[in-house]
């Protein structure tokens, strides 16, 4: 259905207020997860704030740096909300790259927020290299084989231009988990070559998929193994079949801060003349070439001109429970 | 042919002597590229020490640390030859990294090396994670596009275990530009689906062939987007058609120091340990499952053990003028 963005967000803020969210940081939750939204990734919008508010409860406290050496730190979020601990831990890995040339934070014991690009494009507005990943439980693994033992291990990064900064943000398998248990209520089919049974065959049925396939191939499976040991052993967190629940779950962000290298203004300048090579790219179809992040950021400008949003029925029930303090119905 | 390796090393050395190679850099090079060779990596074994060679007298120097602050350094290599520039950047991110946790030096004006794998190995060795990367010329391009704009943007990556060490080494091109070349000597076709002619339709005539393709769709090519920043703009190194010759080539060695998150013994067992996970997962063929690195050590081993290299006629020939100083015949 077609409803105002206000009203939407007039719901979520409730449904905050309902499950004791501190006032502080209602804006900064309900504004992650329109962003989400508007950004046209539905699996992150409206649709995850109803799933995760069910743990909104659950906090325990502020995040709490535990050790903090050099450049490297280590967050323990004490269960607060997703995204009220990233955006504590993009702070910690700005000042750190602000005082050393790079900030590398790893966090643990947190909610999970919705997308991660907000993360990455905080460090690149204030003109760092800004680079956010985790992983999850052991959900994926990669072709040829049929035990799952990677994380879905999403990745975002975004740097500064002379306009808007350049931002990617994926997951590292070909179809993000959401697609499976969204296949799974509604009993659609999976896409193809996405999803292997316990054989190690692809499977389009959601009830037989057991693993997602990592992207890639081999060389894809090089870069989702370099973000489990990054958000794992490289803070002594969980990999693999030791991420059993949300609070072992690692999350990494890295601030790295070019003026160190001399790069004060020219980081920016020299970043956005690779998107104007990137804008003159030849194509096949010579429709022009997609630069990561603008689809996502003409949909946020689409939507907000309009004033609306396009949500399914079921998700607009969940809310409107939510809302009304009832955080299990699904 | 079948060449003892101690002859083809003598004669390395021999070439090495002939272009004036410092005393003290001779083994250094000489291992470096006779460790591709045993690797089974041909094409960045000895066939590219002799094709490398012929810069060795171009050394304008030993490489100078241009600018140093915080966990960033960069260095300028005065066209220094490649395995003693990268030997150099390893050891200045290594000492960044025990005095603050990372290390993070851009590297610029060097001659090439062979195989990444033994500058990130060099790390883990010192209890690091160790990343190495660099650019090329904009020889790559991503699916649906034909105008070449990205390096081939190779990584490799190491971490310490309990054993050997854990390494990764790959392009970001389904295939190496090497394999375009040797192509075009030898008008054999390339392989399917990894080179692109003019129009950006997929071609296997190395000679219709304009571009390389980025593996992995437009995830692969936010990897190597990413690598090409890294080894580009963090530095104010030239990027995409900015890289116009070797000389302008940007190299990344990263180098982190888990123990600054408190992971001094933890570090190498949670990497075995995730070895171990990857030593039992179940693939389809019931083959055991393939851990990255493996089959290069494997290759060393058996070679060693033999102490004969197979080698082309036309490499040994052409290795064999080098070392009576015919530094140009093909």
């Amino acid at each position: 259905m077609n409803v105002d963005i206000d009203h939407v967000r007039a719901l979520m803020v409730e449904a905050c207020r309902r499950s004791a969210v501190p006032a502080e940081s209602v804006d900064l939750v309900v504004d992650h997860y329109l962003l989400g939204e508007t950004q046209g990734k539905y699996s992150h919008g409206v649709a995850k704030f109803c799933f995760e508010s069910q743990f909104f409860g659950e906090r325990q406290g502020s995040p709490r740096t535990v050790r903090e050496r050099g450049v490297l730190a280590i967050v323990d979020a004490q269960r607060e909300i997703g995204p009220v601990s990233a955006d504590h831990a993009v702070r910690i890995a700005a000042d750190r790259a602000r005082e050393l040339g790079a900030g590398i934070v790893g966090m643990i014991n947190t909610q999970r927020y919705g997308i991660l690009s907000p993360w990455a494009e905080h460090l690149a507005r204030a003109g760092f290299l800004g680079i956010v990943m985790n992983t999850s439980r052991a959900d994926s693994t990669v072709e040829g084989a049929r035990t799952p033992f990677l994380g879905v291990n999403p990745i975002s990064y975004a740097v500064p231009t002379t306009g808007e900064p350049l931002v990617v943000d994926m997951s590292t398998t070909k179809s993000p988990m959401g697609v499976l248990w969204e296949a799974r209520r509604g009993a659609a089919q999976l896409p193809a070559e996405s999803f292997v049974d316990l054989d190690g065959d692809f499977t389009v049925d959601p009830h037989l998929a057991e693993s997602a396939m990592v992207f890639g191939g081999h060389k894809g499976f090089a870069v989702s193994l370099l973000i489990q040991i990054m958000t794992g052993s490289l803070f002594g967190f969980p990999m693999g079949p030791g991420v059993e629940s949300t609070w072992t779950t690692g999350y990494t962000f890295i601030a790295i801060d070019p003026s160190f290298g001399g790069e004060l203004d020219d980081f920016p300048n020299n970043n956005a003349r690779l998107v104007e090579v990137m804008e003159g790219v030849g194509t096949r179809d010579s429709q022009p070439f997609r630069i990561p992040g603008r689809r996502s950021r003409a949909h946020v400008r689409k939507v907000t001109a309009l004033g609306k949003l396009d949500i399914p029925d079921s998700v607009y029930r969940r809310l409107r429970a939510r809302a009304a303090g009832d955080f299990v119905s699904d």
